[in-house]
């Protein structure tokens, strides 16, 4: 084995040190992902007004991670209805559950958590629990996903992951980082390597972070020296998450990851995508259907340029066809070569 | 036409305002690059010393702007070894020249520049009109680059761009930007993109900034953003430059060159190369024998990582092979589909 290794196989799951979003102090613990890697902050929010302007700040970012904290938030839109004089209680926790959905409205798992609180029975009693519930059934999955993808990788593989599908962007231990982790672990793996992911960095403050915390060795290069990498046959797999999974196998997943799966296809390199369940948008039959966030070209046009025939254009996802992708692993199970009959099997139990 | 256009077309070459390197007041006037697009600002070079702090830092870059530079610290050379009593006028003048040329030693155009300095009769008299010309060489090459380019567009033609090769890598004009520019003045173009082009920035701050100074409208993407807009189509033609030409057509050029042409190659679009024919390398067969400088990792890796488990890769160069390439242009003609027959016969005139 590579001296990357320290580590031998072990029933323990190792590598498991992040939580971005905790319940601490009858408030929600969330780490401030704006401020990584170079300050390790916690903020301690104790209203919904606070909680809103969490999620719509970025403080807390990945759609599995901002619905665990909108499920603590249903905690304390739930302790606000109670002392609130002027409504009653549901119509106040309703107003605030509404409240809180409405920062990121594109998030999926934002309105699915605030959706499902409503459902609570005795709430002002049951509520904390159920929160709890939803942050460990998501660390579950992340799990469950990491096992399951690391079985696809024979010894002394080299990994490519784009991005920050890790535990910043879940309730911990991540997807993607979730089979790296496990894959570590087991020490099948001699190299990782994470791109930088612009214009955002997610993989050059976040992932790297990440690896550092939990004293996993990774490189980090810029987007476009993958193609570089992969030419050097030095890539076995590229392993991403996804914001969406369709109902045909395509994705939709950080801007970025289109490309990714052209160049692997071209150097003949696998691609595994890793999600829960809770990513496949049953309404989405291909990638055509999912809408592509355009982000402010702010992002990354120098500020020098004012004249207007100088501009930039900055999507956020990209779509990924079900052909290029070799298995999405999920929770319940995986899918090699993605179609439509495969994902109407996975999603039947679950209905 | 698209309303991107205000221009008709015309004999007289528009679009050609910007020289970066250039002789004024006996010294050489150099427009400071790690300064842009922020703040135009020009130094005065009036020694061999200082000239080798500027190509060494960057103050100038592009190969065939290194080379005129070179060319007119040649003056700057003759006129300290002119005043030098310690040891002969041509030891002198040599080892000056040897000095520059250490700045950068693998630029090639720096080199050669220096090496026809030291064959010039009568130096202190001739030497600034031989510079001249190899000033005005260089923007005709690139003008005559700019038409042949142009001819291969039809109308309505969307171009993608990567790094920098334009009038700021060379003596005015361009060799990609060469072609985008005269395919402009033709009214040819209707979209034109530049790539960020990471790590060091430069289709963001050196190409928009020629663009903005030029008036030619261009929209200004992350590198990873290009293979989306190939899939949906938005793409005609990838033109980029070349660092250096090998004898059987494969080309080194900015890294993430060999990336768009993998994803041009995929979704069916064109590559050119649009470079002079001072960047063949009649000693690299193939691209495997090009070296591929690899940078400081500081350039990329943000500074809070300091555990060497940590690191990130940096290299600056990719090899593109010839099958990727559509056409390479040079001022002496162009080679559509490059090989090694092709690459034989358009040297042959010129050695």
């Amino acid at each position: 084995m590579s001296d990357l290794h320290t580590m031998i196989d072990s029933e323990k799951l190792l590598y498991d040190t992040i939580r971005p979003v905790t319940w601490q102090d009858n408030g929600v613990r969330l780490l401030d992902q704006r401020q990584l890697p170079s300050n390790e902050v916690y903020l301690h929010i104790t209203s919904t007004q606070a909680l809103y302007a969490a999620i719509k700040d970025m403080v807390v970012r990945g759609a599995p991670a901002i619905g665990i904290a909108a499920a603590y938030g249903a905690v304390l839109a739930a302790q606000e209805a109670a002392d609130d004089a002027l409504v009653s209680f549901e119509e106040g926790f309703h107003r605030r559950l509404d409240f809180i959905a409405s920062s990121r409205p594109t998030a999926i798992n934002l309105s699915n958590a605030l959706n499902d609180a409503k459902l609570v029975s005795e709430p002002q009693k049951q509520l904390l629990n159920w929160a709890h519930d939803w942050f460990k059934d998501d660390i579950a999955a992340n799990v469950s996903i990491g096992q399951y993808g690391a079985q696809y990788f024979k010894d002394n593989i080299r990994v490519l992951t784009h991005c920050n599908a890790g535990a910043l962007a879940t309730g911990g231990y991540g997807t993607a980082l979730g089979v790296i982790r496990s894959a570590y672990q087991q020490s099948k793996l001699t190299k990782i390597y994470a791109t930088e992911t612009r214009p955002w960095n997610q993989g050059a403050r976040l992932t790297l972070w990440e690896f550092e915390k939990d004293g996993i060795p990774a490189t980090l290069i810029a987007d476009s020296v993958a193609a570089t990498l992969m030419q050097k046959g030095m890539i076995d797999w590229v392993v991403v998450g996804a914001d969406t999974i369709c109902m045909n196998g395509d994705i939709a997943n950080k801007i970025g990851t289109y490309s990714l799966a052209v160049l692997a296809k071209h150097h003949g390199i696998k691609v595994m995508v890793a999600a829960p369940t809770t990513t496949i948008d049953a309404n989405a039959q291909t990638g055509s259907d999912v809408i592509i966030e355009y982000r402010d070209q702010d992002e990354i046009l120098p500020t020098h340029y004012t004249d207007n025939a100088i501009d930039a254009l900055n999507p956020v996802f990209d779509i990924t066809p079900a052909e290029l992708i070799t298995v999405i692993v999920t929770e319940k199970g995986v899918i090699e070569s993605p179609d439509a009959s495969k994902m109407q099997a996975l999603i039947k139990p679950i209905r």
